[in-house]
This record gives C-alpha cells, structure tokens and sequence, in this order.
C-alpha cells in the first residue's frame, strides 16, 4: 500500500484544522445544517448523474485506490521470464497448476493452456485492461463530479444564507455572524473539494495509468511465451518499461 | 430503470428545500419574474444554439435517459450464445421467425437472414452504433448547454437588480431586501445548472456509453455468428464485455 | 429554415427586456460610452486575432447558419437511389445533363461522368468536404473568441467605471448610481456572449456537423453509384445514416 | 499584409482610452508601480516556463503573424501546374535554375531534382512541415500563457494594494482612492490580455493553419509533379483545397 | 543550462517584492498561520493524488527541468553522422567500445552491436522514449495540480479568516487589519500558482517536447545507421528536425 494518500489526507486535516484552532473556537466552524446541505447534496447530485451500482461501486474503487497494494513491474518481469524458460524447454502446457502471484498474468497463461490461438488470448485480454480502465475511469469520473458539484453545493448554501439576512437587517449586530455562517457552506464546498474529491480523483487516474502498464507489461510477456520468443530477448523487452533508473539495478 | 436519478432528484431539492426552510419563510426565494428570466431565458438561449426538432427531441431523450431501462449484458450473451448454437446446427436461417428480446440483436440477425455479407452487415450495424451515440451526445449536450447559460442568466438578473437597486438608494432600508431579491436570480441559475442539468447530462453521457458497450458486444455476437465461431469461444469473447465480478458468477 | 435560432433570439431579448422593465425605467440600462465600449472593443480585439477575409466572411457564415436551409436526407436518399438505378441501367453517362437538387451531389456525379477514378473522385470530394467544415470552425471559433471577449471587455469597463467612482467619493449620494453605471458594461458583455455569440457558435457547430453527415452520405452514395452497387442495398447504406425512427417510415 | 490585427489593436485601444477619458482625467489609470508589477511580472513567469530562445523567438514569431504575408493560394497553384506543365514535356530537370516564388515549393522542387526518391522528398518536406508549425505552437503558446498570467499579476497588484489599504484605515477619504489604485492593476492585467496577448495567440494559430494548408497544397504538387500527374488534374486536386467560391473564378 | 527559468524566477519575487515594499512595510505580508495553510496545504492535497515515489521524484524532475543540459541537435547530428561514416565503411562492430556523448544514442549503439533485429531496436527504444515521456508527464502534472490547489488553499484561508472576523466584530477598528490578514492566504495561493508552479509545469513540458525532438532524431539515426543508409542522405533526414535558419548555418 501506498502511504501518499493516507499521509496527504490527515496532514491536509492538521493544516486546515490548525489555521481555524489558532484564530478562536473551533465550534465557530461547525453548522449542521449547512454541512447536511453540502455533503448531502454533493452526494445527491453526483448519484442523479450515475447508475446506483456505479455510485455504490465507486466508493469501493476509491478506496481501492487508496489501499491497493499494486504488484511491483520488476518482480513480475522476473516471473514471466521464469514462465517464459519453463515453457520455452518443457513447452506451455508445464506450466498448468502452476501458481502465479498475479492474477492478470494467471488468466493469460490459463488462456494459453487452454490452447486458444495467438490473436484470441490477445483479443481478451485487451478487453479485460480496456474494462479494468473503463471502470477506473467511471470512478475516478465521479469522485470529479463531486469536485465540481461541493463548491457549487457551497456556494447555493452561502446564496440562500445570504437572501435570509439580506431580508431582515433590522439587527445591524446579528448581520456579522449570520454572514459568517453563510459563508460556512462556501469553506465546507472548497474543503470537500480540494481535500477529498479532487485530489482521490487525481490518484485513481493515476494508479489506473500504472495498473495499465503492468497489464500492458504482462500481456506482452504472454505474447512472448505463446510466441516461444527467446526469454532474455524477452526480459529486454519487459525491461523497457521500467524507467532507466531501476533497470539498471537489475540486470 | 435505474432508480439514482429519481432518487438523486429528489434528495437533492429535499436538502435544498431543507436549508430555505430552516433559515426563515420560504415565501423569501420565490420571485416570479427572477424565475420567468432565468428559466424562460436559458430555454431561449439554449434554443438558439440548436435546430427545433433537436430541442424537442432532447427532452425526450432526457426523459430516456432517466427511465429507459437497459438490457443486462448477462442476458444479451446467454441469448446470442444461444442464437449461435442454433446457427451453427441447423444454419443461420433457421434464426428466422425467432423471438429475440433486443431490437439491435434483432436487426443485425435480420440483416444475416436477409442474405448480406458480413462487411455489410458490420458496416450497417456500425452506423447504427454511430448514428445513437451521436443522437445522445446531441441530447447531452444541450443539457450541458443549460448548465453553462442557466447561470449566466441568473447573473443576468442580479446584475439588473444591482443597477436597479443602486440607481435609486434613498430608503436605506430596502436596500437590503432588494439585495436579497437580486441574488435570486444567481440562486436559480445555480440550482438549475447543478441539480438539473449538468447531472442530467453526466447521466446521458454515461448510459450512452453503456449502451455502447452493450451494441458493441451485439455486434461482435453478429460477427460471430454469421462467422460460425463456435459458440463456447464466442462465450468467452462476450464475456470480456463484463466486469471480472459479474463474469465468475456466469462461468 | 430552422427557426430554432430566430425564435430563441427574440425570446431571450423579450425575457430580458421584461425583467428589466417590471423593475424600473428602461432607460437606466442604456449607457452610450458603455456600449461602444463592449461592442466595439469585442469586435476590435476579435478582428486582431483572425484576418481582415475571416472576419467579415464569418458574418455571412453566421446568418447562414440561421437561415440557411439543410437538405432532407431522406429526399437526398431518394434522388441517390434514383441516380444509381440509372446509372446501373443506362451507364454513368446517361446521368449527363440530369438536374440534380443538391450541388455536392451534382459536383460528385460530374466528376464520374468526366471519367475520372474513383479514388480521384473520392480525394477531390472528401478535400470538399473538410474544407467546408474548416471554413465552419473558423466561422464558428470566431463567435467563440466574441463569447470570451465580451465579458473580458464588460469587466474592463467595470473597472474603468469604478476606478472613476473610487478616485471620487465626494458626494455620497452618487456613488450608488456611478456604481449602477459601472456595473452595466458587464451586463452588457454577458448579454452579448450569452445571448448571441455563444449560442450561435453553438449553432454553427450543430449546423456543420449535419452538413457533413449529408455530404459524407452523398459521397458514399456516389462511391456506390460509380462502383455500380445494388440500388437496393445503396439504399439500405444510406438509410443507416438517418434515426431508426424516421428509416421506418421510409421503408 | 492582412491588416486585420492592427486595425482591431489600435481599434481597442481606441475605444478602452476614449472609455476613459469620458469618465474623467486619464491620469487617473496611470500608475507606474502597477504597470512594473503587471508588466515586468507578466514578462518574468512567461520566461520562467519557456527556454531563453523560445522568448527571444515568440516575439519575432508575433511579429510575423502580425505582418507576415501569406502566398496566395490561386497564384501557387498556378505555378505548381506551370511546373508540371514543363516537367512532363521536358523531364524534371528542366525545372533547374528556374526561378520559384515561395521557397517551400523551391526547396521541395530542389529536392526532385537531386533525385531524392519520392518517399524521402516526401518524409522531408513532412518534416519541414512539422517542424515549422511546431515552432508557431510554441510561439502561440508563449502568448496564450501571457494571456492567463496577466490577469493573475494584475490579481496578485490588487490583493497586495488591498492588504496595504486595509491594514491602514485610519483616514476614511483615502480609503476609495486607495482601493482604485489597488483595482488598475487587476485592468491592466485584463488589458494584456484580453487586447494583446490572447488575440494574438489566436491570429498566430489560425496563420499557422494556412500556412499549413499552403505547404500541404505544395506538398501534394511536389509529389504530383515527381510522380508525372497530368497537370489537369493536378490543377483539380489542388483548386479543392480552395473554397469553393474562389475556385469558380479560377475554373 | 537554459537560465530563463533562473532570470524569471528572480525577476518574478523581485518585481512582487518591489511592489510590496513601495506601499509599505514588508512584514504586513508575512503571516505565518497563514503561509503554513497555503504551503503546507498544497503540498498535502497534492500528496494525496499521487503516490510517494513520485512525489519525491518529481521534485528531482522539476529541479532537472530547471538546470538539466540538453544536447545540442546539431551536435547530435554531427555524431551520429560520423557514427554512420564508420559503420558504412568499417560495418557496425567497429562502433564497439567507441565514446558516444549522449547516452539515449549510445544505449541504440549498443543494442545494434548486439545484434539486435531493426524492429527490435525500435521497439526497445521507442518504449524507452514513451517511459521518459511519460515520467515527466507525471512531474509536469504534479506540478499543475499545484497550480490548481494553492488558490485554493489560499480561498479557504480567506474563508476561515472571514468567518472568524464576521463572528466577532466588536471592535470596528479590527475589521480592516483583520480582513487584511484574511486575504493574505489569497495572495499566497496565487504567487505560489503563478510565479511557482504553473510556469514550472509549462517548462517541464516544452522541456520533455525538446527531448522528445531528440530522441525521436537519435532513433531515425539509429535506424539509417543499422540500414546502411547512405551517410549525406541521412544528414539530410536529420537535419529536418531543425528549424530552417539553423539548417543553414550547418550545411
């Protein structure tokens, strides 16, 4: 698991909490109804643009994304080139019942010693990285969604706040603060936005970019051992997509 | 149908409606001629930008969109696999006169019935794919039209009552109010944009893409079919079409 | 003629103009100095960035794109199937001399009768078609750049306008109503870009994109034509091109 | 030359000066500290984000968007069929020495003649084609990155003047003129960039496309004139990169 | 070292810093609570959408965007010609050993002495060039994600200090010093976003296009190299990657 988010999330938290505790009393910040306004109605807006089951689903990928242990691309090249030996000597079908860690890379092999042709297995595992990104995708999607519906959730509780003090001004004392609570909903929107939403959506999209190159990474190591290719022209190959600075400590 | 849109809709001016009341009179944020110009002037201006028959044709679109309810994928590949089996014993005419449950799968079999070449058939069955994804990117696109002017138009209005407040300040007293009142109209705008339109469009965008998925899927059942792909492999290519998840349930 | 954009036009200026006459004298919204700033300076630092040909000719694909009239694809389907039942019959020359309604068509089916490949007829007429569009774009674009500008040019003389009324707060009693004044040069540019730049790229843009569908099918029509395919099965090609919903009624 | 931007620049600024003169003394939006700010700052994080050669070269590269004179279309075509006309009678060698009008088709005729095969003549002059309008990508993007730091310079001129002013309010009559001066440098930054650096990015993109559009022209007369295509048709292929209007003239 | 980004960067704090001492003491504009929220919350947020090791790395990324050498093209040429010299006459094996100044150039080499098919080559390499494309996408990205949070931050400092000034407006003569602090968080957001972030994303990316342009030259050398191509025909090739008026000088 990366730390980044976790670690991002509760110093984003400190920070913003600290610049409010150090300027007077925290519960100045706290208004139930104008927080239900914002969460509830971010919450309600971004759900009438997806299906229930992409609105439940998303969450569970957000959370992926924060605590999905992502397989390390040197371990798997190792593995490959380990599969690509064995199979390159005992021919593919010594590869069945063998364990492999990585389930993308198992349902390749599975597909191989099935006996289906080339084009086939590559045919299905293309659907399978395009569906797996498709999926990132509509999530990552929705998390931005609501990055762009908190602050305008915001910015309509600050407007009905502001419409309710505007019409009664007889207390010139009471305009103060019931500003200051009008303009709570605007802080709350700009939070939810910035500290969660955006943020989370910007690493879903990410961790999806990397996932994808690990599967890119895999299937081409799935052509290499159904195409019998040589296993160190093929680690060659696998290497190419580590950066420069980690190949250098494998080989 | 899928019920997040209802249910979105309805929380959403439930938390709204919530936050007015709580604060005072709702009788405050009704003001007739704010909405009469906010409403009727981004339905105009939303109208100028397209050609009648795609204004009227959205709406209705728009309505799909909420409540047309979509084939399982799970559903569509049992029956083409099924549709397969048939063709593949007793030939592609024996298709004929079989009830089949969607229209797409039942225009592209009609098609290979009719005697057509499958570069044909493909052919025309991609145009169809094309032609509704274009027709409800139309439709998305007018309703993100109304989420960019409804907010303009409610700037619109508090920029005419600011002139009109501020050209004639000699009761103090009402200067506030007809604050109030001006802001309305921005109120509007952002609701309408934020708890109609956009969200709207998100959804169309999104079923579009479902339904894509889905006519994609179809077409290659068709491929397959005519092609005489045997049915278990044709299975398994369809299957690609569904998340990891759903597909081990099938299998 | 579509009257979409008339209708919405004169819609959008009644609402606007009623809002702003239910709440005072219409007068208070017309400032000379303002408005020959807005308008002046949108067009001025539009004309910088296109040149002297694009601008004016940009005019004219504007009011085009109101009032120009589209051809019914369904008449142009008919008048193609037609041409090729001919043309299969009698030979490509028989189609000398015919009056054929739309001008592409008829430059299309010149370019076979004056024999040249089709691979020629398909470059000269697919460089038509992309020229078109283009020329749209940038009648389009133009539109875009006043619906960016003319705000930019309302903020300008806001700031104009209160940088006058700040550097002289003797009489109090003024500054409401300089404020007014101030603050119309923004109405000003909102009102231009929302209610007639914006929709009208908008429209120019929807108008182009049906434009293309039409030649795109008259340019597979006259590939069909020229390659001597079945009317029948042209006619079922091209009728791909149109909604499910108005090819049943065809057929 | 096309006259269109200095007609619109001195056009804008025109009417933005007579704007402020109406309202009273022009002095009044001269502040040298506020024009160093924006200005110099604007200069300052432009150069920050390109290579010192790209700044250098941005300017000449406006420049020449501004005064560059463009081939007219009709006049290359001519001479390319010219061209044709002579290396189809006498071979092409005979175009040596010959004196040609625009240097891309020069260079690219200079190339036939060394008797580079087509498909390096070709790749070559791609090449050149890429490279020049990458250059003018950059230069559009120098400006249009001026254009969106202007406007946050004159921001960061009005929070700073706003700060010092509200730090000190002992003297309530300096409080409007302080906050004017603190407002001109939000209008200088809009002046940059909505009446210089925007439009001019603009003009720089949409030279650039028919610049683009004259070399592809020369390009596919290069290859037309090497490959021996009779200059009819030749004449046809390039009058369909003219709209149509200009090419009845020719025709 | 390109020392645009140096100068700009100086330039930049020197004409703000100018501008806010000319109105005032410097230590207004110091506010540590609140520089803590901005910086410290930018970082943060902009930790949680990425993972640590590119955090990390992309600081490394953005200093090597500032101070890195890029090889001059010209040089590159000049080397890989003489490369091509050699191995036309001696055959590729006497490259072996030989010193290559740029290591992307000198990795082809090597793979080509390897023994390695052409297509081999390229696929390797042109992977390597997608990986350092890639790598500093990333850094660009995170730099603009800065760019987008820091006003952020800064709008929720200003928010958290307005509602505790509109909470507690007791004392009229703290309402100014108080507003003033609150916008300073704004000031802070938008010098670290424009004078800080944005402009470095934009260097990284012209950068990452400058090696590019390289890389994409060195590959197209490689492959002449491997080809045996002709050493004057391959000078040519490459030197289209020049702009024209550095062409000339060379040749």
């Amino acid at each position: 698991m990366d730390i980044a988010t976790v670690v991002g999330f509760i110093l984003a938290y400190v920070v913003i909490g600290a610049a409010i505790m150090m300027g007077g009393p925290f519960i100045l910040f706290v208004n139930g109804p104008g927080m239900l306004l914002v969460i509830g109605g971010t919450f309600a807006v971004t759900l009438m643009g997806v299906t229930m089951s992409d609105f439940l689903g998303s969450f569970k990928i957000g959370l992926k994304g924060v605590f999905y242990k992502l397989d390390v691309p040197q371990n798997l090249i190792e593995e490959s080139v380990e599969l690509a030996n064995v199979a390159r000597k005992e021919g593919i079908l010594a590869l069945e019942g063998r364990e492999i860690s990585n389930s993308f890379l198992e349902r390749g092999i599975g597909l191989c010693i099935d006996g289906h042709a080339p084009e086939i297995v590559k045919n299905l595992l293309t659907k399978d990285i395009n569906m797996s990104i498709n999926r990132h995708t509509v999530g990552a999607g929705m998390f931005k969604s609501m990055a762009v519906y908190a602050p305008a959730m915001g910015m309509i509780g600050t407007l009905v706040g502001l419409v309710q003090m505007l019409s009664n001004m007889s207390d010139p004392a009471s305009i103060g603060p019931a500003m200051a609570v009008a303009l709570l909903t605007t802080l709350y929107g700009a939070i939810i936005a910035n500290a969660f939403a955006s943020p989370l959506a910007d690493k879903l999209i990410l961790i999806s970019g990397y996932e994808k190159r690990n599967k890119d990474m895999i299937l081409e190591s799935i052509t290499g051992i159904q195409e019998g290719t040589n296993p160190r022209v093929l680690k060659q190959m696998l290497m190419a997509y580590l950066p420069e600075s980690k190949r250098e400590v494998e080989e």
